[in-house]
């Protein structure tokens, strides 16, 4: 059987994308990773298209000097905003992931309501509205900007009274429209999924777009014959600015011990 | 009398400094006024040393173009990181906002027991601890980072029972501290002030840098010999991402209507 020991590359803006790095670890454990956390420009939620293409093109042309056989935008606004410009620029195949989640929300839900959760650029990038559109005209899709999550995040509140506020906040115009699947559409927000759930009332469709993009990483690399078939994967991760607080704030991302992260910087 | 109708630059990682220019306009009506919001680098707060005076170095290079008489670095992060870094490299006077701070807390203080409010990284630098050192050694200083504050007051909440718990959060260890003087230490904090003290209990004296920095440009400007002493300021903001965004968030700090902001960028 063919064996390619060539690593996966993982970006986002930050830390968020590490649950997609813990989803395609755990399902694809043989599998080297390299993981980008662009910490000198984090967030880009808030940031123009210009700026955030301008940010992934110089991570993807780094992941490719790491000779990697395949690139997953693990974020969604960069997957908004910079997924054509980096596939244009790219030799290795780009894998985003609104596409996954968006595919999951239909398929589960044919012609019901669908809201998106997201930040401000992805939600005015309408990504997620066109490339439901694309699968299944009738779905009715609406969207909602949630800029506290990722700092409520990150500052490890992650759960009691100021989480449920916050939720609550973004979440009581959903209670009205009772949408059968939710996407959260932001790398950040499965870490907060179980108190999403509960303030709905249970009964909704969650769609995690970290579990969808890594099943879609699998069928990709198993179509084209790039899998590793034999030992156990390595993670390696870089941050471009201040390495140990990416390492500290990693735990409350995806538990257990602060992993080790390089540094690289390569802006200006 | 001498006349000097060049502007004064004043910038920050984004819209708090806007603060500072309204109590610069206010107290020296005449004076232009360039302001320059890094929108593309936004926030400084949880960055490094050397990302933060990087960014720093390259607006002032912007600023000089612009033939400024004098640089006000209107943000806590990048005074205390890269304030020494931008003074080497600028031939204009250049102010940054710990200085004034820690003057007047201490002057209306002394020897009272003194916390500071901030960023994680002016809380990691120390750059008030330090500088209060300088003007009275029996000061004690506790430092207190709010990662929270900059993302709840972008978002425009501005009172109620979230913002009250955020606050409280923060504010908590105070309660116990007891402190005689609290510094406002990031640009941003001033819109909250009020909420601020009341949580406090409304006797604590709050130091406000945006007003102590604005007195002491004044003062700068006017022992040099530098004011401009006819006529009406002109007031221009540039922002390296986002203009239209930063117009309209930028009503969250100074009120009134969205002002015209241009966009420059000099990112790679």
């Amino acid at each position: 059987m063919k064996q390619d020991d060539r690593a996966i590359g993982i970006f986002d803006s930050g830390l968020g994308g590490l649950t997609i790095l813990k989803e395609v670890h755990a399902l694809l454990p043989r599998e080297n990773l390299i993981y980008f956390g662009d910490t000198a420009h984090v967030p880009y939620g808030s940031k123009s298209k210009e700026t955030v293409t301008e940010y992934s093109l110089n991570i993807a042309r780094f992941l490719e000097s790491k000779k990697v056989k395949l690139i997953i935008i693990a974020c969604n606004t960069a997957s908004a905003l910079a997924l054509s410009a980096v596939k244009k620029h790219t030799k290795a195949p780009v894998l985003g992931v609104i596409s996954p989640g968006a595919k999951c929300a239909v398929n589960k839900n044919k012609g019901g309501k669908v809201a998106v959760l997201g930040t401000e650029a992805t939600v005015k990038s309408k990504a997620y509205v066109k490339e439901i559109a694309k699968l299944d005209k009738k779905t009715e899709v609406k969207q909602y900007a949630c800029p506290l999550f990722v700092p409520v995040i990150e500052e490890g509140i992650l759960n009691g009274e100021l989480l449920d506020l916050v939720i609550n906040k973004y979440l009581a115009p959903l209670k009205k429209m009772k949408p059968a699947a939710v996407i959260l559409g932001c790398t950040h927000y499965p870490v907060i999924k179980k108190h999403i759930s509960r303030i709905l009332g249970g009964k909704t469709l969650l769609v995690d777009s970290a579990e969808e993009t890594a099943k879609e990483a699998k069928k990709l690399l198993t179509e084209k014959g790039l899998l590793k078939q034999n030992g156990k994967g390595k993670i390696e991760i870089y941050a471009s600015d201040s390495p140990a607080r990416f390492s500290k704030l990693a735990v409350n991302i995806i538990g257990g011990k602060k992993p080790k992260v390089k540094e690289n910087r390569f802006y200006i």
